[in-house]
């Protein structure tokens, strides 16, 4: 590995080594600023990705002399960003659908009046399957690269994402109401396990299958304990809504006598492949519950804030060491699925929300964004740093841009400064779903035109 | 006008009509969804913008028959959106090049290890004039087509944003201690009123200069009654920081026993032309105060965020009917000139402190963002919305983007979908200052090189 200083493979394999005398690796990219998001890491100057087989092979900053080992694909990234691809611990991709179909409503009558009745009617399998092409558009066009997914007629939302070439952890929605694909609460369970076991990913697959259950509030007790069985025994990651809105907090204490978090273990709900989503409404008794359990937690403070349920106590509960991941929720609430905005947004409003500029770093949030993302959904022995071993699963930003004029130091940029629109090139496992803001694995013209005959017939149906 | 539906000159007049047998129009953008942001207006579907002589000429929705009058430049821009410029009512252009210098600290560690140590001993006229030159090209790219500056060397920055062709209310800054420019401070007043002075700019250009005094605190009782005198014998807007931290109100109230907005009151300087930036910390009787005095707010929510200062109470001062606009602050503290990320962070962090999703809902927010700046900064007869005789200070955004797909109605994703990447063209006063995302006014190449090298001796400066 002539010309390079890093760590992975030692000098590497010399191409000749290879019976077909491939190139040493598949792709280079190198004269990068790198972020390899390793715990405490400094930004690599004038670094460099190696890829091969769909990992990363080595990371490292170039040598003064410059040399260069053989690849397949050599990318010359000066004035470019090389990190992981972020991780959204939480959305409801179909939901793009209702982007901006109601805002500014309370909680209950935007549900009421719009979401529960056109999921009731109006929501198809195939309109889910194009929602959730729309989403992975958004998506990676932001450089996500993982995606963890909860909602209904999964299945299609799986296919969808599985052909975008998207990482995802896909969830089928648990409730005990009636739902779409589910008209009767007793097959939620056996609609979730038939999604789970026709998953035919084999070993190193991009995606995960489990379930979702919607709230404690919306879903009985036994729901709850035979569905976190199901994902226990199976070794998934469990999502559910916790604690969103005060509101919750009121309805669960009137029927059970339980906050949301005491609810959950006294049903023996709570342990370390528990994602709680929100997480807003947290007693200090909570806290440590969470901690204990090492419960994981998605937080989406740009949804919690729109809908103005509440601030997330984030700043304790990472004192407290849980691990926390950021999600966009579902843009029928957001709405977006841009996870820059999720970052400028934590980074800000835990700020205010205590008088205090020092909370919540640059730094730490590129973190919850990535590594720590991945730590949310069980995977990050596959992704979230770039380490020679990891999935390849990268992001390549132009720093090139006024608004990311003069650079001291990347993470600031990230986080205050940076958009989605910054993304140049996006990669999954070796695979580039962009390059130089092209989608690669999907077709955007026909998205948009099926989007499009959707939209009017769900105006049409809300006119009648 | 055929084919045309609208108003502004009945039916126009013919080509003919003309000595030189002119098209009626110089440019005709059509088939765009129209935001005139006239209070209350429904965006036009199908709509046109006819401008003429660097001003609009008229609005309304194309006709069935589709029939156009003649242009000179004629814009088919259907998926596209037209609205009025933003108006960035507080900025400090020049302090681009502090931009992620250092973040995520006490506000003032941050100013007395940082800022004015570089402002002491780094900052030149010429620094002065390639930063505005910079942050010219991020307000261009964001559409941003007014900006109010305030800062010191406050001539170069006129000098660069004239060049850049934007519309600007420049304001050199006073305050009673040493500060770039101004050694002795007894020469503040002097060298505002110099500055004022070599305002050259002729009726209906696109400058207006004035001053800005930093705060209550920074400048003495004597300083701030004689700063409001050259302003208001001048019928000039007068900008100054108002009670942005808590800070700020313990070190006034030792010192003059006042609240800042019941000090600046005793002195004489609350009135109809006063801007105050800011405006965290007001109690009721502050509130009332500055509704009384009409006196203006210009509301930096990300910056505010940021330093943890605090929550202005915007849904107070709007319920009083003061008028509101919104500001990025300068790119030291912020780190962007984005006011797409005002909008969504005014939107989402006053619901979310009030519990309560119908405050600020969107439509009044990107009004805050274009017709209230204006009338923040007295432009109101100028520029803030589409209306026969104001200025062509117009954008065009593309809202053919994933994010922005399907599409219910034009405001929501403005405020929660929207950024400055979606900005596509930019006019002002009928001039294309960008047309497809390229900078048309400014070299971008030369500014990046002059910031890349002040960047470096910043660095320099520092490690000393």
């Amino acid at each position: 590995m002539k010309g390079l200083k890093g760590y992975g493979e030692g000098e590497g394999k010399k191409a000749a080594d290879s019976v077909e005398a491939r190139p040493e690796y598949d792709c280079l990219i190198h004269q990068a600023v790198v972020l390899t998001m390793e715990p405490g890491a400094a930004p690599l100057e004038n670094g460099y990705v190696a890829i091969r087989g769909g990992c990363v092979a080595a990371v490292g900053a170039v040598g003064t002399s410059g040399e260069l080992p053989a690849a397949g694909e050599t990318l010359e990234a000066e004035g470019l960003l090389v990190m992981p691809g972020l991780v959204n611990t939480h959305c409801h991709a179909a939901m793009v659908w209702f982007r901006g179909l109601a805002d500014d409503l309370p909680l209950n009558r935007w549900l009421r009046e719009f979401i529960f009745p056109a999921e009731a009617e109006w929501l198809t399998p195939e309109k889910a399957y194009w929602g959730a092409k729309l989403a992975a558009a958004e998506l990676i066009r932001g450089g996500v690269t993982t995606v963890a997914d909860g909602y209904f007629f999964e299945a299609e939302v799986r296919r969808a994402l599985q052909e975008a070439g998207l990482r995802a952890v896909l969830a089928q929605g648990v409730v005990d109401f009636p739902a779409p694909g589910v008209p009767n609460p007793r097959d939620n369970l056996k609609t979730a396990l038939e999604f789970i076991d026709t998953d035919l990913t084999t070993a190193g697959g991009l995606v995960t299958s489990t379930l979702f259950c919607h709230s404690p509030y919306t879903c009985s007790a036994e729901t709850l304990a035979r569905a976190k069985d199901l994902t226990r025994t199976r070794n998934l990651p469990f999502f559910i809504h916790l604690a969103e809105s005060r509101r919750e907090l009121v309805e669960l204490r009137e029927r059970t006598g339980f906050r949301p978090t005491t609810y959950l273990e006294s049903l023996g709900i709570l342990d370390e492949l528990t994602v709680a989503i929100h997480a807003v409404c947290l007693s200090p008794d909570d806290l440590a519950i969470l901690a204990d359990r090492r419960v994981k937690v998605s937080h989406c403070p740009e949804s919690n804030a729109k809908l103005g349920v509440g601030v997330a106590p984030v700043p304790e509960l990472l004192a407290r060491g849980v691990t926390v991941g950021l999600g966009t929720d579902g843009a029928g609430s957001n709405n977006n699925l841009d996870l820059w905005g999720e970052m400028s947004m934590a980074a800000r409003l835990h700020k205010v929300w205590r008088n205090d500029p020092t909370v919540l770093p640059a730094a730490q949030v590129v973190g919850l964004a990535t590594r720590e993302g991945a730590r949310v959904l069980g995977l990050q022995d596959t992704i979230g740093t770039l380490t020679p071993g990891q999935a390849a699963d990268l992001i390549v930003l132009n720093l090139r841009a006024s608004h990311l004029t003069p650079r001291y130091e990347p993470f600031s940029h990230l986080v205050y400064a940076a958009g989605p629109g910054d993304v140049q090139h996006v990669m999954v496992a070796g695979r580039w779903l962009m390059r130089d803001r092209q989608l690669l694995t999907l077709e955007w013209e026909e998205i948009a035109a099926r989007i499009e005959v959707g939209r009017r017939e769900l105006q049409t149906f809300f006119r009648k």
